[in-house]
């Protein structure tokens, strides 16, 4: 066990919206409500699973929608409460640790800021090691959990249980509901045990979060490369260098789509790198060839500070650079491909491992 | 409390369909299940609410969605009992009266099968004394009762609890649930005392069902003219008489929406009649002036037998007649116009009672 106060709050923050690859929110607003938490409630304590009860009630908590949304339309807090205890109190059962279903500026800080408000431990691990559109686009799914029962609800105060057949199902009706409560929602789901979250979810999320943060924070202040830094912490690769020309980005079906478009610069001049992304970014295409896709993570990064872009925040003009992470080693599995792999989003390519692209000007 | 067998349930599912203005479910399917389910568990006891404990719970049960959705997925009898013991598990409380929402020849038989499969009495009265498409289109909304919490279920298996803040919203997130769980589903909803059922609904719906179900059955052995019985019983006008020429239908967003035109014969030759629906008849038009619309019930009747023609099952070549009949005097008040009134459904028209009607040729 360990304490988390501000100074990890800001890391985490910024370490989780570049493992967010674009998604998972924005982690200004997220940090602001974790360092909110913690000045009225305490430090966060963050946990191994091996501290817990292996049969205690773990439970992962996250906003669901269109990150665009969540920025006009931000959560108070209370929301994520409120489908917590509902589907607490439904199972019957006290928690013993808050989850967090993905890496992302905003969805690794809510579960912080809940762990803190209500004194429940956070457990470092996550669902997905990154940031994905769906519901079942977690490991959790993977090892055969069901993501209800699952508590949905609005910050006008409508609130929904749902009980479905299987994960796909979940997503279907829950992302109904999401778009007819504003296009954002705060959502309670795949309830298991501490053992189950152990077996199944990817550990250390929230560290290694905290150590891309203070990576970079550490690399600003010392004058480093922040983003060799990064590609170093993160086992990463540059695949771009460039500035943003054009934005094709829709807001519609509870998710953020679109396309963006980025010339290059200094080595990278001469090319265009094309990255389409629903709420995260999926694909990175250079004239056609794909460089890079999901599962593994595509960031786009601030090229002089090294901040990640989250793909809400995308707008013309901006110079970026574009780095590529290996994914989890669940999500190479064939059926970790099958759940979020190119082809499930609808490219029809094969996905290639991060460590084997070629870039066409090495 | 009398009981209902086979030949009532049959009187009770045509006059109901008479009432359901064209929506409410198709009286054939209906039928069939209230009857299998009597000869499976024996009558329906038909209770008056004073026969019941005044703060025992009364639940309404119904089909919601597109009847034309209905005719292909018919239901299996199961799924409204799962929506019902979900419901009455989360209130832990035993039900001791079966409601039906609205009349029509499925939302009337629902309740009946349930109530003779589970031995629960069924209540004499409705919300509506008639069908309307959506939820909050109840007397029960009027007197101020909460849709909420309403169980949704369909037929593979999903369910979903909803809680609300107002019925406005449970209309909008049941129905996009309902248009994810493929276009119809069982639900459960508006639980309420007893005392509260009796104070707020429609009484006797289901007898005057069956009368005008039955006055059709013994004109047709008698020779008489079944439709003017009809309108003798209900108190109703003959609007038109004609062919049907032309329907448009489309079923959309949880809803069959379309306008039907008749082409009149005898009396009403060189008129035509237009009816806009969405699931129920909404508003009869003969050359661009409005005839009758909602809250009143306009209900399209087979020329022969009087027997009535549901929304989805209008097609070119029907001959019809168009009966209207007064609505329940709680809709013609400024609260009941403002929820069902044909300016709620977009016609910017008043609301004129059908007993004021002056028609071209009379």
């Amino acid at each position: 066990m360990r304490e988390l106060q501000s100074q990890e709050i800001e890391d985490i923050a910024v370490g989780a919206a570049i493992l967010g690859s674009g998604g998972g929110g924005d982690p200004f607003i997220g940090k602001l409500m974790a360092v909110q938490a913690i000045a009225a409630h305490g430090p966060v304590r963050l946990v191994t699973p091996d501290e817990l009860p292996a049969d205690g009630l773990a439970v992962p908590v996250a906003m669901m929608g269109a990150p665009t949304v969540v920025v006009e339309k931000i959560p108070n807090g209370q929301e994520i409460g409120r489908a917590f205890a509902a589907l607490s109190s439904f199972l019957g059962q006290e928690v013993v640790g808050i989850v967090p279903i993905e890496a992302g500026g905003l969805n690794s800080m809510l579960p912080l800021a809940l762990a803190s408000t209500l004194g429940i431990p956070a457990i470092d691990l996550d669902g997905m090691g990154r940031a994905f559109p769906e519901l079942q686009m977690v490991t959790f799914h993977l090892g055969g959990i069901s993501a209800t029962p699952m508590v949905i609800v609005d910050e006008k105060g409508n609130q929904c249980l749902l009980e479905t057949i299987d994960n796909l199902w979940t997503e279907r009706l829950a992302r109904a509901l999401t778009v007819q409560m504003g296009g954002s929602a705060m959502i309670a789901l795949y309830p298991m045990t501490v053992w189950q979250a152990a077996q199944h979810g990817i550990q250390g999320t929230i560290t290694l979060a905290e150590r891309l943060g203070r990576a970079l924070r550490e690399a600003r202040q010392t004058n480093r490369s922040p983003i060799d830094r990064l590609l170093e912490v993160g086992h990463g690769y540059r695949l771009f260098t460039g500035k943003v020309t054009d934005v094709l980005r829709r807001t519609a079906g509870g998710f953020v789509r679109g396309d963006v478009r980025i010339e290059g610069l200094d080595s990278c001049r001469d090319y265009i790198l094309t990255i389409a992304f629903q709420n995260e970014n999926l694909v990175a295409t250079i004239d056609g060839e794909v460089i890079a896709s999901v599962p593994d993570l595509i960031v786009v990064l601030d090229a002089e500070t090294g901040l990640p872009i989250t793909t809400e925040a995308l707008h013309y003009g901006l110079r970026v650079a574009v780095a590529g992470f290996p994914c989890a080693e669940q999500w190479r599995t064939p059926a970790g491909l099958e759940v979020c792999g190119p082809r499930y989003f609808g490219y029809d390519v094969d996905y290639k491992p991060i460590e084997t692209v070629r870039l066409p000007w090495a």
